[in-house]
């Protein structure tokens, strides 16, 4: 059964071919009338322009990076992490390619089939594609460098592979969440509150950029984001195993068991994931919010199974199931705990607050999303504790692969969202008439349902992984402990403490900055075309999609480039215990603030639609007005800043992981 | 010169008669006309049966502990733990009867003999007793253990005595920031904005309790803080001092000379306080600023001149002056870059994006609160390492005790900035007229500017003694390392972690919960008393003050009971290596927390006051509406949740030093 490992990129290959054929399929379908193929046009050529200027300023960034590795450490360093990074370029350009392929096509399938067919085509259109495309490039790359560097006896190198994948991942998050929010609240600032039009509205000149900002934050950033969770924490439950001492654990087996069984389970996760896609159009008929919980489950449960004998099949100690177990009940609890504090009495307290005006509301959202941090962490803490008791340091690591085995699945979900989303306002835009916006509309409500668990699940996911990082790095630096009571520790526990925070206040500054432009240009435009506002004069959409590309670019450099040179800098200076402190550090407070951000942004978000729904004066009221302001607040904290925090605390200990040994 | 160290007593108690002839002079200056007594006997009694019912419940709480103690650590703990809990009640006690006793010949004081008289009476009669009070009762109460303790050959029970000032100080800093918050939001929010009534008006029910509010939060609340800090950074390096190996560090000297240090250093830093209290007289001149700014640094200068003068008289290694040299350097930094974002272009920052409404204020603000965690931090970094490198381990104790060494004046300038606030209110409320209170005003916006200085310097001295108390945590384990790649001292991190997440969120739903309450009542009076608004009906302020009292003491207790119960259930479930690891977490998730919102909340404050002072449109504009919901998040934020992450992170620390022994 080792052997899978070998042909886990066979998988991938073969996997990508399905995605490549539902891709193909989804073409295929209608593309509506003339009015929505040119909205479509506009919102996907805005995506690809800016995937395209992104990715060639990454790719200078890459080149000088791979250049340094292999000086540094070696050609296969260098080039496994330009492999990581083609990798997760590669998932974000067909993510983006289909999504905004699959939002006119729902609308129009909203338009001619109704429900089940809209859903149909949004989900195995546009999320399905997505996921399995992340989940066939994971097993692909990691599976061909895997490959060789097993067989040369070269393994350390793959973390260079994960590093790739983190880089790219960190500016497509970055810079995503910049540009969703600085075309949202542009948008919205100037097209709903100051002139009073409802939201994508075809006059908005910063409608399009608006649409293009969920594809390029909820799409890209969120798909670079799970691939990254994905490949690193196969790569560092890897790197654990290839260093650990099984004679010093007392367990059976050989060590290349160990080695090869992270990327066995996740063949299997990603063929139990294929059944759980599948199992959407078996599930589809108990309705939409069925279908997409039901799917990751069966997923979940069927991969747990696969694992239960496959473990017992392999030469490896039996706690290892154990451990698989419960990084994936973690990932689903966690999931569900920030859905309940983004939905149920949270929600409905900062609505409450927001009857004695917006400093209350701000308040009791900011408390709630202080609060929310405890239950995830602590299902954190439980999930280390029994994968540790029952599987040690590789425990952590292989809970982790656990927890993302089935990405495919769960990444089809999330990827399913911002299509439904965009599809929506395809609608609107078009002018489809209220039958079709409020199928739409539905879907888009399930949608931020599962962006919520998603979201829960992104940040889990990337504290485990991060965890099982910092275990390899800690075997990798070949340190018998790192000492927390030693002052160097404490120093770095402190740096590692401070950059998230450092990271926070940049990109909630930089979606200020870059939006401040963007409202600017749209009152422009409203005063400059003539006849825009009676829909005569058309709206320069694209001068706007300009705007938060630039904005985006510009501002995605200075916490990117903080967040890779911090560990280098404390390893060096300071030395691999201090920044296996600063990992530690990095790790709690980055972990603390997602969840406080993403799940604070969240409940502001419903608080408003509660009020909106018609609660404490509705719409219009001045409680509606005080959630407007802590929506608003909310924005760059579950968008921007919260997300960047997963991939930071990814991203610093892969780069660890990738220097150790020049450390030791 | 060892010796010093067995009289610190006498000098605490010699110290505590200057300070309370000092308070019998105060007592005798003039109180003023019949209606300004009255007033100040109103705040007086109202701040006396706050302490007189939080003592009550804390006795309850104090001798059950005491009695586990006694139960579980024998009885000398027991006994410490109670001497700790009395004397930080004594300083709670004198500050208050002072501060409230200062605050109305202040205002006389002004009246009569213009502002440098007020400023003598606020700083001599206010500040300077509570300051003297707190470093005197300090040097009484370890003195005195120390000295027992030390005859006995039984110094390990000494921790006991920093236990019990901290579970006060932490009662008393939640309650107090509880009660503050509650009174000045009640009134404020009913008064000021429903009533339209100016600040202090004597109509308004609530004003009492404001001005014992400030009595209670910034002078008890404050006090019990830094006599915290002060007496746990002496107790931790004389944990610290007994345990090491002077062979293993190849250093000169007796232990005993370690030992007793810290306590000579005290009775030096105590002298060179009274003789920085006293040249206020001589810098008084330069006017007040300099005055207050000068005494501090006076006592700073000598301090030092006279350490290095002991530190090479007595028989120990030359590097400990340079960590007592970089926790003062330290200590006055932290100070000045709170100031800094209190007051420079981050206020302006904020003030400017007031203009486009409340939500960019608070985006703004909360992004400068997250950025100005990472200087100050970094200065503990620094001074970390500096003093470790010098020192050791013991160097960060050390280090500890040089910044709080001159605690008398630095104290005393933090106290007496609430006195002068209160000489405002009771000016205003007994219709002094604008001359007078343009005398107050002054001294109280220079009080804004020291208590900036002072929260920074309290945050600052918290993290270094809880850091203090972690290494001599360590060390009375008697493990070799905490190892943080171990799983169980990752959970510990976490769960660390997670405390002060959940304390700020507790502790700002409770001003939320009292506040409403408070808010009730003066809207009722408002309503019910017949010609209350005419100043014919004589406002019930009794009863608000009994709402901010009970409101306080029924909320402090649950983040009370969670911040003692959380050590000691995890170091009894998973051992003394989990519980570093959650020392850890949680003095660096406090301390990054107590930074954010203490200069997030005082940068709002002052961006509103920025723009009252006639920026972006002045009072009554938008950007000024938009600023006051920046204040009022703010409040909670920077006078209950922040300071209470200081204690908190102390407080842990020093529950697990005591019970250390039963770990082992």
């Amino acid at each position: 059964m080792e052997q899978w490992a070998n042909w886990a990129w066979i998988v991938g290959v073969v996997g990508f071919i399905i995605a490549f054929l539902m891709y193909l399929n989804l073409k295929k379908k209608d593309a509506g009338n003339e009015v929505m193929q040119d909205l479509a046009k506009q919102i996907h050529e805005g995506a690809m322009v800016f995937l395209r200027r992104e990715y060639s300023i990454l790719a200078v960034f890459i080149i000088i990076v791979a250049l340094l590795l292999v000086w540094g450490l070696g050609w296969q360093t260098g080039l496994a992490y330009i492999g990581g990074a083609i990798c997760s370029i590669a998932a974000g350009f067909t993510g983006m390619n289909s999504a905004t392929m699959a939002n006119v096509r729902t609308s129009q399938a909203a338009k001619t089939g109704g429900l089940e067919a809209a859903l149909n085509v949004s989900y195995f259109g546009g999320g399905a594609v997505m996921g399995i495309s992340v989940a066939s490039l994971g097993l692909i790359g990691v599976g061909i460098f895997f490959y060789y560097f097993n067989s040369m006896g070269t393994l350390q190198y793959l973390s260079g592979f994960g590093m790739g994948a983190s880089s790219v991942a960190l500016f497509a998050r970055v810079g995503g969440g910049i540009y969703t929010k600085t075309a949202d609240v542009g948008a919205d600032l100037v097209g709903k509150v100051e002139a009073g039009i409802p939201e994508d509205d075809p006059r908005n000149p910063g409608v399009i950029a608006d649409n293009v900002g969920d594809n390029v934050g909820d799409i890209a950033g969120m798909g670079a984001d799970i691939f990254e969770s994905y490949v690193n924490s196969i790569i560092a439950t890897i790197a654990i195993a290839a260093t650990m001492s099984l004679g010093a654990l007392g367990w059976e087996g050989a060590q290349t068991s160990y080695i090869t069984l992270p990327l066995v389970l996740a063949v299997v996760g990603f063929i139990t994931s294929l059944v759980g896609v599948w199992s959407v159009k078996v599930w589809g008929k108990a309705g939409p919010a069925a279908a997409l919980r039901y799917s990751s489950l069966t997923a979940a449960v069927l991969f747990l199974i696969l694992a239960y004998i496959i473990v017992r099949s392999m030469d490896v100690h039996n706690g290892v199931f154990w451990a698989v177990f419960w990084g994936m009940v973690a990932g689903v609890l966690i999931g569900w705990v920030t859905e309940w504090y983004c939905s149920a009495s949270p929600v409905r307290k900062i609505a409450e607050a927001s009857q004695t005006g917006p400093a209350t509301n701000i308040i009791t959202g900011l408390a709630v999303g202080l609060e929310s941090t405890a239950i995830p962490l602590f299902i954190i803490v439980v999930a280390i504790g029994f994968s540790a008791y029952f599987a040690g340091l590789y425990g952590i690591g292989i809970a982790a692969v656990g927890m993302l085995a089935t990405v495919g699945a769960t990444m089809a979900v999330d990827a399913y969202g911002p299509v439904a989303d965009n599809a929506g306002g395809i609608s609107e835009m078009a002018g489809l008439g209220p039958e079709i916006r409020k199928i739409t509309d539905e879907l888009d409500s399930l949608g931020n349902t599962t962006a919520a668990i998603g979201k829960g699940f992104a940040i889990g996911s990337a504290a485990l992984t991060a965890l099982a990082l910092f275990s390899a790095f800690g075997q990798a630096v070949g340190l018998e402990f790192i000492n927390i009571t030693s002052p160097v520790v404490v120093m770095g526990l402190f740096i590692g403490g401070i950059i998230p925070f450092l990271v926070a206040a940049m990109t909630m500054t930089s979606v200020g900055k870059a939006a401040y432009k963007m409202v600017e240009e749209i009152r422009r435009q409203f005063r400059e075309i003539p006849g825009i506002m009676e829909g005569k004069g058309k709206p320069d959409t694209a001068k706007c999609v300009d705007i938060a590309t630039k904005g985006a670019l510009v501002e995605m450099l200075k916490p990117g480039i903080l967040a890779i040179a911090a560990p280098i800098a404390v390893g060096f200076i300071l030395g691999a215990e201090a920044l296996g402190g600063m990992l530690a550090g990095a790790t709690l407070a980055g972990a603390l603030m997602a969840l406080f951000m993403a799940n604070a942004g969240g409940a502001w978000d419903n608080a408003k639609k509660f009020i909106e729904a018609g609660h404490y004066g509705g719409k219009h009221s001045d409680a509606h007005k005080a959630a407007v302001v802590g929506d608003t607040v909310g924005d760059p904290f579950k968008d921007t800043s919260g997300p960047s925090m997963n991939i930071l605390i990814k991203l610093m200990s892969v780069i660890a992981l990738v220097i150790a040994p020049l450390l030791v």
